[in-house]
């Protein structure tokens, strides 16, 4: 790839010219990473629902962007300063950067580095306060530094986390974001202990990842709460113990979880984004101990709310990001776990397909029809890439 | 007191007979105990604010009823079965019983006893179903099994802790609630970490008792808000070390708060009931870690809202009754702390005054002029018992 360092690549990108509208195959420019940053070859991305949210406007992007954030790849070439990647490293681009020193990243208590609080990263730009990526040479912004719906990505260093060579790159690039978040929030934000019930709201990738956080940590029962009943026998494969279809009572599900839990279940994870949702789990959890894990995201305008009793009666309420994992530190780690068949990756694809169809994987998404759609960037030539690996 | 023992006592009490009028004293009867049950005469009560809430209707309660809730006593005698306790014990009757053989007593997670939740105990009856109180006839209801307002109560002997003969009454009847939920909320609920910087709003005794708390846990910097400014000097007292007056900012205290400690508190403590303080607690919290601990007791009618994306990006919101301790276990553990000089009593006690006057102790809460009011029940007997003991 030499021939490329230094230069401005043009490739293919999807780019959102604006809310609502359908994603466009456009060839754009990408410039060369300036100091700190790095410039990756994207080889497969994951479809999220956070990607979808942006586009229809539910939550706020800046428009022109290049969406997608659960892409894997390769490094093409590297800026000034940078001695901790180079070119031909396999990497995972994490929208959840972490510098490693900021007050933080260095505090031990969370994963929310303060860049990602920071004036340039939610507004689709690097450090510089420009973009990288250029389209009939308009500007067209990032989104959370990773825009894995481009063959090529510039981010900042911190935002990239390396991996093992011999990871399945079509595979892993789910931790980038969805799986690791619920398997995260289970294991990290709850810390469900042995024995426990759990129930989770939404049995999409989110969701099902939470179940197998659940189970990994050891809880007895998992029930899923869903209006498709189909997801409950699929849910068994993460772990799943039981369903629960809110359609099939007159009572609030609240009710029917509490007379099923004796009193109340002990975790509860609300992998929606519906705040009647999160209320529902809410009151679903035992007095005395119960903890609501809030994972989806609502729409900006929308408040949760609830009697201010129900935390002086013991219950808690919290949520994360990313599962709180600390990318560079824990990427590594979940790979590992995919190895060792503790994190299931491979039955959340659902689909794959060319970024030419990536409006397809939209409405799948919409449907309810995929669990996880993965673009390969590069169809016609990946296959090569990894052979030479071997 | 022997000539008592299996018969009803006759003695004055603070009746409430309805929401928002005065107390009344009142010549009652009180039953002698059943099985399990413990008659205690009440020696000192403290006036605390939830009295307040019952009688002015913002809270619950079934009229007629006789308040009070921070009591000392001297078991007068025992019913059937209760091996416990004896005639001349020195006990602080419990607002929130211990069973330990429920589930949750024995759950290691909370201190909230399924009888506090069961249908006898909230409703003002003893565990068959009926009171030990009548007046002219008429059943009067407890309150929360103490009703320390009376000069003889019955409660079950789940809801009685005994502490050494050497404490003095006058003082540690204040561990039975207020002092005891502020400290507690600090130390077991929020688990403040030493370095810490803390806030808390509202500068009564839950507030100053939270101040406490946070300092014995080595926060180093331990804000609190009033709009009452004269708190802040008497706050130095349990280790407050600045205070701030929302009504000297034009700016939302939470902005003010932001900008004071570096993007938001570690932990905050609202200690008022308000749920506009509730959210203002919330929104000052650091992103990642911050969490707030709910202790004061809103309007039944009255939400608290947020937006849900706080969660996820790390705040906590969750609260806690009676500081998380277990009465039987801890009290004495918290007269231990009173003897070391770790938890202030004395300086929580602006006015004692006897059983006719205790109106008044509403009117100087309303008023805002007292921190603690010490019902004394018995102002012509007492050194006389006291004494004995020495």
């Amino acid at each position: 790839m030499d021939d490329t360092v230094g230069k401005s690549i043009s490739c293919k990108a999807a780019v959102a010219w604006e809310p609502g509208k359908p994603l466009s195959i456009e060839t754009i420019e990408v410039a060369p990473p300036k100091a700190k940053e790095v410039r990756v070859k994207v080889l497969y991305s994951g479809v999220c629902h956070s990607d979808l949210s942006i586009l229809n406007g539910s939550l706020r992007g800046r428009f022109p962007i290049i969406l997608g954030h659960e892409g894997s790849g390769i490094v093409e070439s590297v800026g000034e300063g940078v001695t901790d990647f180079q070119a031909g490293d396999h990497v995972i681009p994490l929208y959840l950067p972490q510098c490693n020193t900021c007050r933080n990243c260095k505090s031990g208590k969370t994963n929310i580095c303060e860049e990602f609080l920071g004036k340039t990263h939610a507004f689709g730009l690097m450090s510089d306060g420009t973009p990288r990526f250029t389209c009939d040479g308009k500007p067209v912004y990032h989104f959370m530094a990773c825009s894995a719906f481009s063959q090529y990505i510039v981010l900042p260093h911190m935002s990239v986390c390396k991996i093992n060579n011999t990871a399945p790159l079509e595979k892993v690039c789910l931790l980038g974001c969805g799986i690791a978040t619920g398997y995260g929030a289970a294991l990290n934000t709850a810390k469900v202990e042995p024995g426990s019930t759990c129930a989770v709201w939404g049995l999409g990738p989110i969701g099902l990842s939470a179940v197998m956080g659940c189970k990994k940590a050891g809880a007895s029962r998992i029930i899923g709460v869903d209006i498709n009943p189909e997801k409950f026998e699929l849910g068994k494969k993460f772990g799943l113990t039981e369903g629960i279809n809110p359609k099939d009572h007159d009572k609030p599900i609240q009710e029917v979880l509490m007379g099923m839990t004796d009193g109340g279940v002990d975790y509860t994870f609300e992998c929606i984004g519906n705040i009647n949702a999160m209320r529902a789990a809410f009151d679903s959890c035992h007095k005395g101990w119960g903890k609501t894990i809030v994972l989806g995201i609502a729409p900006t305008a929308e408040e949760f709310s609830t009697n201010p009793i129900s935390f002086t009666l013991g219950k808690h309420i919290l949520g994360s990001i990313y599962g709180e994992w600390k990318g560079k530190d824990d990427v590594p780690k979940l790979i590992e776990g995919y190895n060792k068949k503790e994190i299931l990756l491979d039955e959340f694809i659902t689909h794959t397909m060319a970024l030419e169809k990536i409006n397809e994987a939209f409405d799948l998404m919409r449907e309810g029809k995929s669990l996880r759609t993965v673009i390969n960037l590069w169809p016609d030539t990946v296959l090569t890439v990894r052979k030479s690996e071997l």
